[in-house]
């Protein structure tokens, strides 16, 4: 399917403060981006470069006074994300060298205390993505998904504990359980067509039979039309804008994902 | 200065072929794009990757028929390129790591030949800047620019015997006597604002006073409105497109390259 | 200063388990290695690969049963760690690429809960190494150095209520510190020559006056004779073995470290 | 099996040069390294860096005088090099991302002037691994290897003219032939038991059924014992030393592989 998508922010900036900003998506596998838009305004001078998981990234100092960054993409995608129960577990020898960061703990999936806890959700499942579905229904049946509640970032064991959380929380404790099971999960920032209400989506992945699937805890039925931002071990690495120093306020903040018609050139 | 540029290839496909392609410019210290297109028609599945030198290269099977790639940017850039008379010679052992590979000889670019000639060119000069600038005045003063006279690619020291070329074996010569005196230098395929007549350019650049400067020997002035689109050691890593199998036909190829107005959103 | 330094792994196999090793230091700016053994018991295959960080570490599966792992060095390291009094803080904007994956918060280093603590430690210190020099002198005073008490990894904010810990955690605290100000910081898992007792040891980096410096918590004076094995965001990344599957017994771990003479070759 | 290798280097230099050496093997699928030794004398500071071919490479400035180099490992590697008949070509959307930079033509590997040629010594072979096998046996059978003729080093091109050549010119022409295949392929610099006369070694490798092979046109027998110093695209990559400045004279070589008990730890 060909979507639209875009999300604009607004800042009131008291000093000049340094951003690092993943708004720029890449084509892979699974999307490619036919038309691309990243404007700063007022423009000012910035960088990109690739960070350790391959995103673009960019860098720039944000004037003092109103500074806005809207940033739009035309891109394919599918239109559903492929599942495939039964694929095997791969063993950690066999894994590839990319893969082996999001084997380990993170900032906010402490997978070093969910040892027993994914044992016990996964138990008489088959090893692998179907370890994988097993953590998903738990998080989706035990955790509330209450979008708009998360200020905040919290980690995995916390959201546990507190019992309902956004996408971003879900994705952690998903990504916590299947690395507790050796399983490399990572997490995906970006757009979700249909996404109630809109705004920028998080999920996750887990490397289970020699590629990497899509989990989202928070959605009932696993649909396509997903547009990946950045890739990282957790909320910690994608951000989708760092900003340094003093905290400036985000003054509006809007997302729009639509259906377009292929190209017809 | 704010251009807008694009790039439209058109084949004429036999049989399903594998391309490789480098249309993505990226964002870096010198240029911003804010927006980019990329139009495969018809729309094929692609994918892509970063090359060993950080340029962003795409991956498809173009399909039997007609086939055409339209990529096109708005993109901010100097007005001027940097000039620095006087920048010192880095010493070896002061180079950063990735300037190394572009101190080696390459398929177009025969350092290992050029020693004495190189040497000789720049007798005099301090060493550096001043090298570069000496080099660059002897290529452009010795070698008759002829756009559109070259099909097979030929080095720098086949350009030397044959006393004219393009853009892409004068830069090649340069490159070659660069490297001879110890300079890194790399190629850059790009756009040129006000280029007659309109094509794809390529210039290079070199490392000298701890960064990269352009050089352009087929120019009278060191003119700005450059885009960069690709890095490497020379033409054979840079082609704007690859095709592998049995040879296909380019129908049509059009570059526009415009100044426009900076955004005003 | 020469080295001779040496680390014994000894293990009690139950099944055959996948192990992912960090056992072979590199040479770098500040240590030459002049001799290097690694010696698996029973010799299995095993395969070595460079992580995100530039570690070379090395993955096998142990068969059941006794198997061993023995890796010296000799190695020739600064005499005293560099320090820096009053080197500046270095704005994110102007910071390398590589250093910007320490500025976030990790597993064991919640930097995004200690903005407070961090300015409240280092206030009237110049921005930089001062302040770092601050943080290290509020961890030394604060924290209680136990060697041998950790079994369990706790973070930052754990050790920061429980009041006394191991290097390790010294190490993440100190970190987290840093990072809240903005200042890269990544840990160091290697050698320290005279340290009582002998084992392993970890400290910190923090990058600050345009390198990165030396800071360690648990000693008095910031002697030399560090030999860094690997670097990473924490001791998530950089456990110089990490098991999967069911626990191992390590039945015996046994570290040396000697002064030697230069070679005399 | 397990061999001891070493290769000590011998110079009198006039003035302090610098120096890029390429002499630390990394473990690999296809070796392990238990023992390794890297001595300069006189000992001068020197630094250690990856490549972007994954190669260990030192930088250091050797002083005035007599220096010299001596390296030595202990390692284990395969009896024999693998063979797969039959083993298929990989279309090009379908080879790993890095093995592309083997598919271009390199300073010594013309392989754009050899699309004819490799396509009639490789006809009526399967594609693939057939067809390397048609290459080599057509350099062995064309090319005299003349061990010691080869000073300057010349190109695939020169070498097919000139009718005899080392190792390392044999492997550029089977590379170029390859590569004219789309065939990715890559220079190995190394040491191989049983050599004679014993020097290092040059030989190819070439990615088909989804992996590298080895391929060696100077010997008879794909024969093991093989021990991997560096990867690149042709000599101008994997020299395993080069230096800077005016030539210094290399006093002494010398080269030597003894199988050796493996180890009785």
């Amino acid at each position: 399917m060909w979507l639209s998508a875009s999300c604009f922010l607004e800042f009131q900036i008291p000093v000049p403060t340094p951003f690092l900003l993943m708004l720029r998506p890449r084509s892979g596998w699974q999307q490619w981006i036919a038309r691309e838009e990243y404007v700063l305004s007022p423009s000012v001078p910035a960088v990109e470069f690739t960070d350790i998981y391959g995103n673009l990234c960019q860098r720039l100092v944000a004037p003092a006074g109103h500074f806005s960054v809207l940033t739009s993409v035309n891109i394919e995608t599918a239109d559903v994300s492929d599942t495939a129960p039964g694929a095997p577990f791969i063993e950690v020898q066999q894994l590839p060298d990319e893969t082996l960061p999001f084997l380990y703990p993170s900032r906010y999936c402490e997978s070093d205390r969910f040892t027993e806890m994914a044992a016990s959700i996964s138990a008489g499942r088959a090893a692998g993505y179907d370890q994988c579905d097993a953590i998903v229904d738990y998080v989706r049946n035990t955790i509330r998904y209450t979008p708009g509640s998360g200020q905040q970032i919290i980690s995995a064991s916390e959201l546990n504990q507190l019992g309902y959380g956004v996408c971003r929380d879900m994705a952690h404790l998903g990504i916590a359980c299947c690395r507790a099971l050796s399983i490399p999960a990572r997490m995906v920032v970006g757009y979700l067509e249909g996404l109630e209400p809109m705004d920028l989506h998080a999920w996750f992945e887990a490397y289970v039979g020699n590629r990497w699937y899509t989990f989202d805890p928070t959605q009932p039925d696993l649909q396509g039309g997903r547009v990946a931002i950045a890739f990282g071990r957790d909320a910690a690495d994608v951000a989708i804008y760092t900003q340094f120093g003093d905290p400036v306020e985000l003054i509006n903040m809007h997302v729009e994902v639509e259906r377009m018609p292929g190209p017809t050139y």
